[in-house]
């Protein structure tokens, strides 16, 4: 069954003081070619029946994303997408 | 400029009380066709060179995800994407 995802971000001008702690931990783990680091949201959202993203985009604005400091887009997914890409 | 974006989820098993509470509002809002929302973290990463998905993956496990509770995917993608998906 396919899923609605939104994804949620902080607007590029809004400081991210999470993702800037992550930024400034990675030297600690060896890694120093990383330029930035924004941290934001995934939200899967799987309906009764056929994905709809007009409502997916309603949900996303009145109850996921603030829009005056975070943009969104909304996308559908296929859930036989590979979760974990480890392998 | 690409960049690596790490998606971190809860694995399916594990109860997802955010998600949960979100789904429970959207009947107050008039949606009535979903049937499940699951929240997790979207991370962007920006590297000073060429995007490095093996390093992007160790960071993931070492500082991004928990691996006991969470999964996460790891992909390129380019910086022109829409970040926007309203208009």
């Amino acid at each position: 069954m396919p899923r609605v995802v939104v994804d949620v971000m902080l607007k590029p001008e809004i400081l991210d003081p999470q993702g800037q702690a992550v930024a400034n931990a990675l030297p600690r783990l060896g890694v120093s070619d990383v330029a930035s680091v924004r941290i934001g949201r995934r939200i899967e959202i799987e309906f009764t029946g056929e994905p709809d993203l007009d409502r997916a985009r309603e949900i996303a604005d009145k109850l996921l994303a603030n829009p005056v400091i975070e943009d969104f887009t909304v996308r559908v997914v296929e859930t036989d997408e590979p979760v974990d890409a480890r392998q």
